[in-house]
């Protein structure tokens, strides 16, 4: 039987690492929790959003993952040296992949993240970035209002561009050539943060530089998957299935459509 | 006392990899091996590499390395694993990295590799793409002609233009958005060979690529250098060390004006 990897989020933002994992990892099998019941974590207390992290861990574990992707920013900042000292299987967050990726593809050294309010408040991606090149120069800027536009699955209108534009623009003053999305709900926004950002600026994604990571580990640590078997994908979500669904369908497309995929509702917490 | 990363190469090529593992982890110390009296390794047969590779790495584990990067695509095709059954520290090869950053970037799925006839041969990018995502298109070709114009200095003329549209022109007229530079070598040619593709096509450095999967894995096992020390890095060439010497100055530039270095021409083999 093939072991899955497990991913989690505070909702639907993990499905853009999802979406990378079935795209850069094909063979692998994914099982998916999203606490929409709970979410967004951003503005919780550490706390709080530690101990729902090791609630949904629990529940993973019983699939026998190979590996866990906390798949959530605000969750990674806060739990992951935590989830990593009580699990014997990897356990990847995603602020350290955008680091490293946004560290490769920057030459003025001026970085830019945008996150939630817990995220950017941890200050975890300025110190992942600067424990390994302490020259750089890091500009942080919380985006309250961008979860709440993705879950409700508004990603284009002009509603969404003038918050976007309004959040963000005046980051256009600044020097930087690199800006990470550090929250996994963010690629849906890609397009309009593209536009409002301009050429000039490179996007970070979280989201394809964790799936990247995630095949490197799973690769060094002898974990690929080796069979011929088609992956049957499980999401699980802790709120109402309706929404969820939807996103994930409109969001993942032809890559549910070609794979098998359950769908349930636990309860948890 | 920083311990290093060892990085080798048969020549100077490795010298791409040095230069972003500088500039993405500057806190860490690089002892360089660059078989310069045994260039190129790409038309020998593999025992020989082999037994090169070994000679190479017995020769740098007097340093107390933390990890070895193989930077030669023709030595990682034929000694990686050999390599890693032999020491207990990590051991990085160039390949796996631009495999999986191709596979990150690549949209329409059909991927060049071009290499020296040794690695093409080896069929290795292939093997690695494969395994991970089976339906990947793989387009193979060996430019025999390259790594001598590297190692002359030879990195933009007109006479290097048409060697390089000779060896790979024809490649524009596949459906490929990515062409994997599959040695080390290559970096140096890097813009004319982008002027030959054009700009539908990704480059894929594993210099680049190499350097970032070596954050992420020391980075993994504990292992980033956390002092406040400036590194001082050792070059070693086994040829002639002038031509050596002046490549890599003018290569590495800036980065080792800022930074001590030590030249050395050892005997080993």
């Amino acid at each position: 039987m093939q072991r899955p990897i497990a991913i989690l989020d505070s909702g639907v933002g993990g499905l853009t690492v999802v979406k990378e994992v079935m795209r850069q990892l094909p063979r692998e099998k994914v099982i998916y929790f999203g606490d929409t019941a709970r979410t967004p974590y951003g503005p919780r207390p550490a706390d709080e959003v530690l101990r729902f992290t090791r609630e949904i861990v629990d529940y993973l574990m019983q699939f026998k993952p190979k590996m866990i992707i906390i798949a959530c920013n605000t969750a990674t900042a806060v739990a992951l040296e935590d989830i990593r000292s009580r699990v014997s299987i990897p356990v990847a967050g995603v602020i350290n992949p955008g680091a490293r990726a946004a560290i490769n593809v920057s030459h003025t050294s001026v970085v830019g993240v945008i996150g939630t309010e817990g995220t950017i408040r941890s200050n975890a991606y300025e110190t992942a970035l600067k424990r390994i090149k302490p020259n750089i120069q890091v500009v942080s800027l919380a985006c309250p209002k961008f979860v709440p536009l993705v879950e409700q699955g508004n990603f284009r209108s002009d509603e969404t561009y003038e918050t976007v534009l309004g959040s963000i623009g005046h980051l256009r003053e600044l020097p930087m050539d690199t800006l990470i999305l550090g929250c996994t709900h963010y690629p849906f926004l890609y397009e309009t943060i593209s536009e409002v950002m301009g050429r000039g600026v490179k996007l970070i994604s979280s989201a394809n530089e964790t799936a990247r990571e995630v095949s490197t580990i799973l690769h060094e640590s002898n974990r690929l998957s080796g069979g011929e078997e088609v992956p049957v994908h499980q999401f699980f979500c802790s709120g109402d299935p309706r929404m969820f669904k939807a996103i994930a369908q409109q969001w993942l497309g032809e890559q549910i459509e070609l794979t098998p995929v359950v769908w349930q509702v636990p309860r948890i917490g």
